[in-house]
C-alpha cells in the first residue's frame, strides 16, 4: 500500500456520521427481538438499522453435524469478521453481511447493511470479545431464568421454526455447556442487565405480566430515578443500591408485573422529561405481540430509549 | 462508540503485516488469470492470496435481466464494499468475500479471504476508483487488441462456460459501451500496461507466440533494462522512450514472439540478478496451458515478480 492511500484518506470528504450503537445480547429465545422491536418503533424505522449477529456462522447445518461444538461456540463463527463489521458500522461504514437461512440451514447471499442514526445489534455473542464490546455505546444483556427461557424457546421453535418439543429440549441440553461457557459470561460486561420473570413468592392471577429486574451498572450514565420512586410507589417499583456478583456497586430497579398504569406512566414521564420531552412517552413501548401490554417491558425499553436519544443529542430541557 | 474503542485499538497487539498488493485489471478474457497463475507459482501459493473482484455483484443473473446495464457497470456492483475489502486486505485484515457462481448466476455463500504476504487481485474493475487504486503497490492493465480478446472470449466461454459462439458475440456487443466507459479508462492508471498481440507487419509461422508490448509508467521504479537491451538483441527485444496517449513520458519494452530462448534468458537473468538472486529465474514463468512456453509472457511475469519480491524485501545484491 503506498503513500497515496493515506493521502486519499486524508483528502476524502467529511467522514461518515457515527451511529449510536446498542447491543442486545442473550441466549436463544431470551426475548431479544421483543425488546428490540419496541425500540425500533419508538426511534423510527427510518432512523434505525437492526441486525442480528447470529449469521456469522463458519459452517452450515450439514457441516456442523460433523463438528464437536454447536453454533454457540465462537470457533463455529467468524468472530473476527463480526468484530470487523461491528467496527465498520460503528464508524458509519456499510458492510456486506453474511446471511444464515434458519429454514434451510444454509449460508446464502449476503446483504448490504448501511448504518442509519442508530444501529441495534442483537444476537448470541455481540458482547463476547473486548473489541466487539468496545463498538457499542450501550450494552444490554437479557437474562431470564433458564426455566422461563426454555419454555419460550420451546414455544417459539415449535410454532415458528417447525421443530418438535423433543427436538428443542434435546438441542437445549446439547447447548447447555456452551451457553454457560460463552453466552452467560457476557452478562458481566453489560451496562444494563434485564431479567423478566414471575415473582416467586407472589401468587399473581394468570395473565399478570412478568416483572422486570433491571441491573443498571454505573458504566454509563443512567437517568436519575431516585426522585420519582417515592415511598408511595415502592410497592410496584423500587430502586436499590446493591452489589453485583463480582461485588461491584450497581443500582437495581424492580418493576413488578402488577404495577399500575398510573405508577408506570409516572416513571416513564420522569425518564421522558429528563430528555427534555413533554407529555407522554411513545405509546408503542411495552408491546408484547398479542399479549396484553407489559408495563415492566415499557419501562425497560424507555430506559434504553433514553440512552439512545440522549446520545443522538435530542434536545434536553 | 466510546473511548474504550480507541483504547482497545491502541492496546491491541502489533498490527497485522501489510501484504504486497498487486492488481491485474482488464476486460473479460483479457488474459488476467494466465498472467496471474505463473506469478502465484513463482511466489509460492503458500505466500500468495489470489482473488477475483468480479464477485461484488449487487444483482444476480435473473435480477440483471430486468436492468438497463450489464455486470460491467459500477452501479451493478457493490463498489464501496469492494473498496472497503481492498483496504482491509491492504492493511492485513481478513475479509468475508462475496461469491458469484458463474455456473448458476447466483450469489452464494461468502468465503473468508486472509491476506498472505502477497495479494494478487484480478478482475474487471479493481482500478476503477481512486480509493481502490490507492490500495495497490503495483497496478497492471491487460490491453490486448479487441479482436484478439473477442477470439479468446469466444474460445473460453464456448469450451469452459457452456455458451454458444452466437451468445458470446451478442454479449460482447451488449457490453461494448460499458467496456469503453468503465473498463478501458483503467488503463490510464496502470503502472504497467501489457499488450499481447501478433505483430501486424510480420508473417510469423503458425504457433509463434504472441509478442508483448509493455508500457512501463514511471509511477513505480522499474528495473533498469537499458544495459541489457544492447544493440545485438534489438531485433527481438527493445526499449523505447515514448509518450503515452496523454503525452506523459513512458518506457515501452517490446518483446517479439520469435525472441530466442537465449535472448529471453539474458533479459530474465538481468532482472533476476537486479533482485540479488543468482542463476536462472523461476522456470514456471511463461507457461500458457498446453501451448508452448511464451518468452514474452515469461519476461512480463518476471518484471511483475521483480516488483513483488522487491517490495517483500527479498535480499538485494
Amino acid at each position: 500500500m503506498d503513500k497515496a492511500f493515506q493521502m486519499t484518506k486524508a483528502r476524502s470528504d467529511t467522514p461518515p456520521k457515527r451511529p449510536v450503537m446498542l447491543a442486545i445480547a442473550g441466549d436463544s429465545a431470551a426475548g431479544k427481538t421483543t425488546l428490540a422491536k419496541g425500540l425500533v418503533e419508538a426511534i423510527g424505522a427510518d432512523r434505525c438499522t437492526m441486525m442480528c449477529v447470529d449469521d456469522y456462522h463458519r459452517y452450515d447445518r450439514g457441516e456442523r453435524k460433523q463438528l464437536p461444538f454447536t453454533a454457540l461456540h465462537p470457533d463455529c463463527n467468524y468472530m473476527s469478521i463480526m468484530e470487523q463489521h461491528l467496527q465498520l458500522l460503528a464508524t458509519g461504514e456499510p458492510i456486506l453481511k453474511p446471511i444464515y437461512d434458519h429454514g434451510t440451514g444454509q449460508l446464502v447471499r449476503p446483504v448490504l447493511v448501511e448504518p442509519k442514526d442508530v444501529v441495534i445489534v442483537e444476537g448470541l455473542l455481540p458482547l463476547y470479545s473486548k473489541m466487539s464490546r468496545a463498538c457499542f455505546d450501550v450494552r444490554v444483556y437479557l437474562d431470564p431464568p433458564e426455566e422461563l427461557r426454555r419454555q419460550w424457546k420451546v414455544t417459539r421453535d415449535t410454532t415458528k421454526r417447525g421443530y418438535s418439543k423433543e427436538q428443542v429440549l434435546a438441542e437445549l441440553d446439547r447447548r447447555e455447556a456452551e451457553s454457560a461457557e460463552f453466552i452467560r459470561p457476557q452478562r458481566e460486561y453489560a451496562d444494563v442487565v434485564v431479567r423478566f420473570s414471575p415473582i416467586a413468592v407472589r401468587h399473581d392471577p394468570p395473565g399478570t405480566p412478568l416483572s422486570a429486574e433491571l441491573m443498571l451498572r454505573p458504566t454509563i450514565h443512567h437517568p436519575d430515578l431516585t426522585g420519582v420512586l417515592v415511598p408511595g410507589m415502592r410497592r410496584a417499583i423500587h430502586q436499590k443500591l446493591e452489589r453485583d456478583e463480582n461485588g461491584r456497586p450497581v443500582d437495581t430497579v424492580h418493576v413488578h408485573g402488577y404495577v399500575s398504569l398510573e405508577e408506570s406512566r409516572l416513571v416513564e414521564k420522569t425518564i421522558w422529561s429528563a430528555l427534555g420531552y413533554e407529555g407522554e412517552a411513545p405509546a408503542c413501548l411495552g408491546t408484547l405481540g398479542d399479549a396484553p401490554r407489559s408495563e415492566p417491558l415499557a419501562i425497560t425499553q424507555l430506559l434504553l430509549l433514553y440512552h439512545v436519544l440522549d446520545l443522538l443529542g435530542t434536545p434536553h430541557s
